[in-house]
């Protein structure tokens, strides 16, 4: 094995580990919400705000036990800069709508740069227990299990995910739903967009689009996409990009132009 | 306990007992569900069709074992006549896009009419281990733990649930999209409108809005809702009026004006 296979391999391992990790951790203040806010007399928000950042304090610490060289990027806690060629990208916590109103679709998402590459994806669904993994060269899993996406399908014969947030204005997201709709496809949106780009990675979905996302919420689910077959749009991972945030579209290859069309990318 | 409480109770009984036991039997077909289509050479959609079918004869035994008079209305199988004044309406499995796709969120739902009045509604969701169960005057449970709603919350401060068939126009999904986002609310859409009707019940979704939907895919979440201290939109149980399907809202008080308002009923 080379020395940078190792590298990656070793990542790989820990992203896999910390997410699980994580995982836990978030499920504990997830399960005893109510209570917390009953005993905090906070509203549901800050909750999730002492969740996210809790868990990503846990992901962060166990990065800098490991590689302390290497950079990290969290949704919380911003940048802190590194030696090494990696770059850490991570949400605690995508999906806080779900995660604060009790629903089970949010999850950990953990991607690593290698230079301007991404080189892991690493998606764990505490409430489901699935962990989806991946790093580049070495294929996409879920649960130990290998994802291989079927080329052949469309947004006609499987279903698109879609996301939006304050950013997009209603018109642009209802025109979204009926360019789509009018496409012959059909779509969900559970709240979480890694986890619908994971969805995307294991076939679930045939692809998944939001006009504007940040590096933290869609990194992971790329990786694991792209190892799993499928494509997706380029980020911007130079210069202020990585903070910025750009579209996200990801899909099986059957339906790249569909959705290409539909998102004007 | 007066004879008709007590022809509830044990109904309610069997509702959660057979739910719990249908569950199992559809997450069988669901964890097989690519080693089926290999061997059978089938599609996704005839594996769920036979899911379908067995879960619905499954209950259907069940009660016909334990209340031969009762009429029975099935998605699969259509109407059985009875002599009692209770009509039980199943769906065997609510959500079959996500089923075949491999997604949790869908739903054994199972309701009881007693009379024109919707007495019992039961829904287990087999990939969380979540069963809602409820009975009219009796309350709404989660897993044996009473809901009771928050009348404050309104489409701003909380998640609004979405559903749509063929039978409703690209157009006019777009345009409840846009009407809800314009209202300052957020939209998710699992799938599953039975389990979203559920998530009302629970608070997790502050309303759900589907144009059309079959009495079987509404029937035990409203009496869930109802239980829960929401409202629903009647459904018209009379004539032919519950195998046609109707307009579907229910909502927490607090949301209920403003739903109506987009849907215009």
């Amino acid at each position: 094995m080379t020395s940078h296979a190792a590298h990656l391999e070793d990542r790989l391992d820990l992203a896999r580990k910390m997410a699980v990790e994580a995982g836990v951790l978030a499920l504990k203040y997830f399960n005893a919400r109510e209570q917390l806010i009953v005993e905090t007399k906070a509203d549901p928000q800050d909750v999730v705000s002492i969740a996210d950042r809790e868990v990503e304090e846990l992901i962060r610490s166990r990065i800098i036990g490991s590689f302390p060289d290497d950079a990290i990027l969290g949704e919380e806690y911003g940048v802190s800069s590194g030696t090494s060629d990696y770059t850490w990208v991570i949400d605690p916590i995508d999906g806080t709508s779900p995660f604060v109103n009790g629903m089970p679709s949010w999850c950990i998402s953990i991607a690593a740069l290698h230079g301007e590459e991404i080189a892991i994806g690493v998606i764990y669904v505490p409430c489901n227990d699935e962990l989806y993994a991946s790093a580049v060269g070495m294929g996409a899993r879920l649960n130990g299990k290998l994802l291989t996406l079927n080329g052949e399908r469309t947004i006609r014969d499987a279903v698109t995910g879609i996301g939006a947030n304050h950013h997009v204005s209603p018109a642009s997201v209802a025109l979204i739903v009926e360019k789509l709709l009018d496409a012959g496809g059909n779509f969900i949106r559970n709240g979480s967009g890694a986890l619908m780009l994971a969805y995307v990675a294991a076939g679930r979905l045939v692809g998944y689009y939001e006009p504007y996302m940040h590096a933290w919420d869609c990194m992971a689910g790329y990786c694991l996409v792209k190892e799993a077959g499928g494509w997706h749009h380029p980020f911007p991972v130079k210069g202020d990009g990585l903070t910025k945030g750009a579209p996200v579209l990801a899909a099986a290859l059957g339906a790249v132009n569909d959705l290409r069309e539909i998102a004007n990318l």
